[in-house]
């Protein structure tokens, strides 16, 4: 039993919360504006101290929950989608004197630990979806840091690719978490400090130890901001660079955004709809049942069709329906312990649009939509749940789709058809886009780290392009866990859940949080599996979570009392 | 407060137990048996079921505890300084139709979060300890597995080269830890399965679901084993594929090993001395003073003379001694928080050891005390306390011993001289030791990973070579955190010391396990990173550790109740 957490049913801050939900638009944003100047957005962090996503808390000098973070998140998708235009990004501080304190604390010190790590979580994803944006996107982020940069404020800054400080004699930069509050800088930051800025380890200890953090030409020497501006210059400055940076990018000059409209999703009880995606979820199974349609419609005739559809796209409806149901039930089911994943629909459909991505790999949106579904199947690869692929007759797991099935813990296959089911049998079918298109966070496809003993394997699948691969052939060519006749399948479907459904929930995500990730590790890996499981630790150890431990006693006056065993 | 560990001064299984000393010699092993045959070494596992290193559980089915690990650990050791003529190892088990259970689990329900952890790390470094042997001893480790091999059994397997496994109907191999208690096969089983064995990632899912394991040539197709012998070939067979692997070393057909003497070594309260090294213990600061001394003597006149100094040659003494240190401070003082490194000796009878060594690196024993010492070093990386080395007047921190204080998390250098002491100024002298002889676990020297953002300063580095630095130049080059005059030096380090002091113990652990290992990472690093992170989380989680919890219930017929939600 610990911190009252067992057998309590809510989740988030407090006992219960409402449900989390990821979608917003800039004319509900309460912390954010995007302030757009050509080819330069300026994505101004302006907290409403009243806006927290629940009650007991106030979020003070920008500090933020996961609400600010939904709208960052959602700032910069539609900045990628909405904004060809814009060719950088400057995020900055509406506020005097502060940039931004970092995540809340008496959140934290509320927060189960479920919440602390989804919180962390996403922000984490947020901040790399910011550096794919830079990299893949080349709308580069800068970051002006005009006022104190703390803690996760600053690790918002390491998320850009250029950092100015303002010389004012007073703005610093800090990760203030150990001495402070006795957790890590969690969202990237230990990491982002030695392997992206690449600041000497000693130094990194010392900086790390300082609550006033540090600042003026100090922080560039150490490598922890790219240039000081003095106050005087501030703004022509931070406008000048952001000029400079823009005109690198391969940007179009002229071309159209596309909206992204609010998603046609209805939620029920135990079931969330979208036009494409649906989750059924079987709460005695502790199951959900997620289901991918395929497109219904024909590839548009031209590109400018394509770009006329915009989110009505099929790609691009899928990602962003898979996302939010990802995140949904990340956050909203955490009792839901294993997800089945399905397809439904022609292969050939799903495949015939991955040919027109491909044939237009050179427009901006084509770009825009492979790097979002793989910024989504990277969702997947964190997620704590077990994720099962089923692929029956009637399925589409084919190139993209079948991206899914590469990304779940398991995939099973009917061999053939089912009894009285006159459709086709069960078949998969790889495609170009299994072979480059979605990288995992270590850098591989998942095509190459499922066969990283068997690189043979990946020449032999190569070959199968395009050809639909029945039961017996997949399993033989590793494609899938295993397949299963008609009439064996029911049993080892069933069997195989109420096994995984009897482990312990811990130990499954430990688990899965190392078999997804052979081979080589990144400083998108390290920071999902060095730095936050240490963070989890943390964020299960009295000295932190305690009654007398930092996060809860901070800002009472109290100081906490350790136990200093070092372990 | 979680699970009376606070405020709990003892360590170990149950409340209190003896100090854990990590030296042993084969006369007095009670769990392991060297055999030795011709270039072939038979290392057997027969653990003494009463002969656990606290009461309260019996080591049954070749289980093991931290005891049998430190005796595994002595053996390994011995084998390569005292066996040169042995070319491969084959460990097997003593017992009839059982191999080994793994880690004992009444053992681990029993003991503290501090122990597990210390005995997890410790089990770590004897796998890697053979695995270096393996790569860079060229005496070969073999798995010969003759019965079952659960868990922490099927981990030693996985550090073998060669892992053999008899084909009777009976003998699997099993990672049994997530069915069954709940947590990870945390011995780098799940990194070795995925990383050094490259077992697909949905069967390794699959093989860590299954209580029972996988037998037969199911386990060869599956990678899990390299080969399955019939039971009636199976000597015959482990034999001759030993002579084999022996065959491709290199090691020397008739060198003579050196003996491992008991180390000279007096404990006191406060104290433990070493002929080289020292360990004073300040508890009212928690802090230890380590102190090294250099070479007493000159260095050999030959190489037979050095072979004749056997262990009292300089550095593998020192490398003995300094282990040994590191160990005990591990265990036996959990309560220390900070580790003040400090040499004491002639800089030029350092580097001439290092110039010996470096002369004579075709020699087996000069080739094995380089190894050891890069062993010892690594230990300091995964070593949860913060080290702060003193570079001081009358120091010799050059080449081999200068190593240390780039291991340490800060280096402190006095500039010039003391008032009143006569001695030359404090000096630093790099050697071609510190430019390749002692990587780290993530395979790039600690200069390397010092300078990762600055390539530049790691090539002025290599110029100074054998020059004596002063502490402003050291500064400059990069070379020390910060160098202080004599008439600030006490203030600065009082203040480090105390701030240090009243940080959270658990905060530094994680800030520190993620900032020392900047850069790439390995299969070493990432078991000491994700694997053991995440396994430390687990261990702090009910499901693991509650009373109803896995750990705690094992064997007792009731089954453990777990919170189902997915973190």
């Amino acid at each position: 039993m610990h911190n009252g957490e067992r057998g309590d049913p809510g989740r988030g801050v407090g006992k219960r919360m409402a449900m989390i939900d990821f979608q917003t638009d800039p004319s509900r944003y309460r912390h954010w504006r995007i302030e757009c100047d050509g080819d330069v957005a300026y994505l101004i962090m302006d907290v409403d101290p009243a806006g927290g996503l629940s009650e007991g808390y106030e979020l003070k000098l920008n500090s933020y929950d996961l609400g600010v973070d939904i709208e960052l998140n959602d700032a910069v998708q539609r900045l990628r989608f909405e904004h060809p235009e814009v060719r950088a990004v400057v995020i900055k501080s509406g506020k005097d004197n502060v940039f931004c304190a970092g995540a809340n604390i008496r959140m934290l010190g509320k927060a189960t630990h479920g919440h602390k790590v989804n919180f962390c979580k996403f922000t984490n994803e947020t901040r790399l979806a910011i550096e794919d944006a830079s990299e893949n996107s080349r709308q580069t982020y800068i970051c002006a840091i005009n006022g104190n940069a703390a803690g996760g404020g600053y690790e918002l800054a390491l998320a850009a690719e250029h950092i100015m400080l303002v010389d004012d004699r007073r703005s610093a930069v800090a990760l203030p978490e150990t001495p402070l509050l006795a957790v890590l800088p969690g969202t990237g930051g230990l990491t982002r400090v030695t392997d992206k800025r690449k600041v000497r380890r000693d130094r990194a200890d010392v900086f790390c130890s300082i609550e006033e953090g540090i600042r003026g030409t100090k922080a560039v020497q150490w490598r922890l901001v790219d240039e000081v501006v003095p106050n005087s210059k501030w703004n022509d400055t931070v406008a000048a660079r952001a000029k400079e940076i823009a005109a690198r990018s391969d940007r179009p000059a002229d071309a159209k955004g596309i909206a992204l409209t609010p998603l046609a999703r209805t939620i029920a009880a135990d079931r969330v709809s979208y036009s494409h995606v649906d989750v059924e979820i079987d709460r005695a199974r502790s199951l959900a049942n997620v289901t991918v349609r395929g497109p219904a419609a024909a590839v548009p005739d031209s590109l400018a069709a394509a770009h006329a559809l915009g989110d009505k796209f099929w790609p691009l409806t899928v990602a962003r329906e898979l996302e939010d149901a990802i995140l949904h039930l990340r956050s909203n089911e955490p009792a839901i312990a294993v997800v089945l994943l399905r397809t439904d629909g022609q292969a050939q459909a799903v495949l015939a649009h991955d040919e027109f991505l491909a044939k237009a790999k050179g427009d901006w949106l084509m770009r825009e939509i492979r790097h979002y579904l793989k910024r989504v199947f990277k969702r997947v690869d964190v997620t704590p749940k077990s994720f099962i692929a089923l692929i029956e007759p009637g399925s589409c797991f084919a190139g993209t789709l079948l991206e899914l099935a590469f990304a779940a813990d398991r995939s099973l296959m009917l061999i053939g058809t089912r009894e009285g089911d006159n459709r086709a049998p069960a078949a998969l079918t790889l495609g170009q886009a299994n072979f480059g298109w979605y990288p995992m966070g270590n850098g591989l496809t998942r095509l190459q780290t499922r066969f990283l003993g068997e690189p043979e394997a990946l020449e032999a699948a190569k070959e199968k392009i395009g050809v639909a691969l029945e039961g017996e052939e997949a399993e033989e060519l590793g494609l899938v866990t295993m397949a299963y006749e008609d009439f064996d399948w029911d049993d080892e479907l069933r069997v195989m859940l109420e096994e995984r459904a009897s482990f312990s929930p811990d130990a499954l995500t430990g688990m899965e949080a190392n078999l997804r990730f052979g081979g080589p590790e990144t400083m998108e890996t390290k920071i999902f599996g060095r730095l936050t499981a240490w963070q989890n630790w943390i964020f299960q150890r009295p000295n932190a979570i305690g009654e007398q431990g930092a996060l809860k006693l901070y800002g009472t006056g109290v100081s906490p009392t350790y136990n200093k065993e070092r372990v």
